[in-house]
């Protein structure tokens, strides 16, 4: 492989102006180089070429061209942790030091403790106590402003790289790829949809408005000079996993799309809805079984599935059952980062 | 005027296609020919001169041209009644042939009874009663499905016209200069997502992704053949007016818009928003001051105020002070309807 991080940019920038006009692409031998010959690459190959095809019974006309991809474990690494609950375990001094009295309440007292083993043992309750704590209170503009500056900083334990480094080079060429074809490629993601917004296009090349994601509401109000400005909310709008993703497409872009990218159970109802369209659909799901060059569990893995990405043993079947395509990171994929 | 309904339509698909494109617009000697010459018009044309120069202090990169449009009153007809409202009361039978018992409970009764005054007098309770009755507990599909049907034939009762025929040409104007300069434009309206989206792209040229409105629950679900879909829910997720609109935009845009365009207190906060941003901004406001060729209500009319489309002279003055544009109807646009 010869493509360097800095290639794959120009190239994504490239397409991210040229995206939105069908058939206009960039030059390319091979869109998705970094994929092994075999059906999955055959399946994307042909679903793009048929559905552009105007003399092609599968055509789908530009305006329709909507694809959806699940970010954690579909775009980029979900192991050990989201990267969006690092980012909320990080931040919890900084709200300790707004707010002291938490530092003796639970799960703080365990997050400052900086004991892994017991922070690794916290509930759902007590993460989504913590991220309702970290994510909320704040200016719109001022919560931006700080996750650009954790990303910046942040780095991955395992690769010591950003986390905005560790994306599938695969899935980068197949977000280019459909943009180059018309497709306009949205995240629709159980991640926080204003975090996530926060580096959607420098990293993938997709605007803040094709971020679909978990999102709290906000309120309007002025500040002491008049200025008006939005305050994050601890009140829960869309929880963008399982049937809130197909409800969250509905929302946010009033389509069902034509592709759509998973890994997990949590992207089950998602890829039905896709693959249940009429006409041509794509419905794809990533397994992870390659524990040397990134993380293997679920079911083709043998090893016990586990709280981040879970991908069982029936959802396997059904994919199987629906046609959706399987993809092995391990035997599909022939370099897993950008 | 020689612009004929075709040759509109004509010029917005082109529009619609070459719009991502910034600097590519359609051939015209003067993109807002309906317009007046006047200072309204010289804001426009200004304003768009300046953010797309490049070499203007005021450039606006394109991934940020974002311009939002209130519908109701500011893009086509609000008066007497909202074009949805008077869907919802025509669906009153549909729904009482479901659910006879209705029939007899008010307010199901006096809509059915016919008698205009009565129906003029309902409450905002009984408007909210019945839009829940009428916008929710079917398929999603199903629902655009009666929408699109219902617009078809239904004509306003002054203009004998389809309602998606009732659109002020100078607007339509507005949207196809601003999207020709790489601007998307969004509609931002009061009114509901799921109902505009039917009809935004024939009449407006803008796709449903770009509608942002008033939207309630959908829920995932499978019907007897196990194919899913959605159920539209009378649960409300955002009501987008008045606050609800910056709000709403940060939602499904989590950009602040570079120009909005509004008409009443709804837009109040939407205007503040958009014009507090860095950079060169644009409010705008219409004026509902021509009771000839379109309606007068409002500050500037010495007219009452009336339910629909609430213009208040608190509003006019902070449009005034905070330099909005301020439109008037009768003076500003040579021609009202395409």
């Amino acid at each position: 492989m010869d493509i360097t991080r800095r290639d794959l940019f120009k190239g994504s920038a490239a397409v991210v102006i040229a995206g939105a006009i069908p058939g206009v692409g960039v030059a390319a031998d091979d869109p998705l180089a970094s994929w092994a010959d075999g059906p999955a690459k055959r399946a994307i190959l042909d679903f793009v070429r048929a559905t552009v095809n105007q003399s092609s019974s599968k055509f789908v006309p530009p305006e329709q061209r909507v694809a959806t991809f699940d970010q954690d474990g579909t775009l980029w690494v979900e192991h050990p942790l989201y990267t969006q609950v690092v980012y909320c375990l990080e931040r919890v001094p900084v709200v300790v030091k707004a707010k002291p009295e938490l530092a003796n309440l639970q799960p703080y007292r365990t997050v400052l403790s900086g004991d892994r083993d017991a922070i690794a043992k916290l509930t759902m309750d007590d993460l989504f106590k913590i991220l309702g704590a970290t994510l909320s209170g704040m200016n719109v503009d001022q919560f931006q402003a700080e996750v650009k500056q954790w990303l910046d900083h942040a780095r991955d334990a395992r690769w010591k790289r950003p986390y905005t480094e560790l994306t599938y080079l695969p899935m980068i060429e197949v977000l280019n790829h459909m943009r180059a074809n018309g497709y306009r490629t949205y995240i629709v993601t159980g991640g926080g949809q204003d975090f996530v917004r926060v580096y959607s296009e420098k990293t993938y090349g997709i605007p803040p408005e094709q971020v679909v994601g978990t999102a709290g509401g906000t309120t309007f109000g002025y500040d002491r000079t008049g200025r008006p400005f939005l305050t994050k909310e601890p009140k829960l709008l869309l929880n963008d996993n399982n049937a809130g993703k197909p409800e969250g497409i509905h929302l946010m872009i009033g389509r069902r799309p034509f592709a759509a990218f998973g890994n997990s159970t949590g992207d089950r109802q998602m890829l039905e809805y896709t693959k249940a369209g009429d006409g041509e659909r794509l419905s794809m799901i990533v397994l992870h079984d390659d524990a040397t060059r990134e993380y293997a569990y679920g079911p083709a893995t043998g090893l016990p599935d586990t709280k981040v990405g879970t991908f069982t043993q029936a959802l396997y079947d059904e994919a199987k059952s629906k046609g959706w395509i399987v993809v092995s990171m391990k035997n599909d994929w022939k370099r897993i980062f950008v």
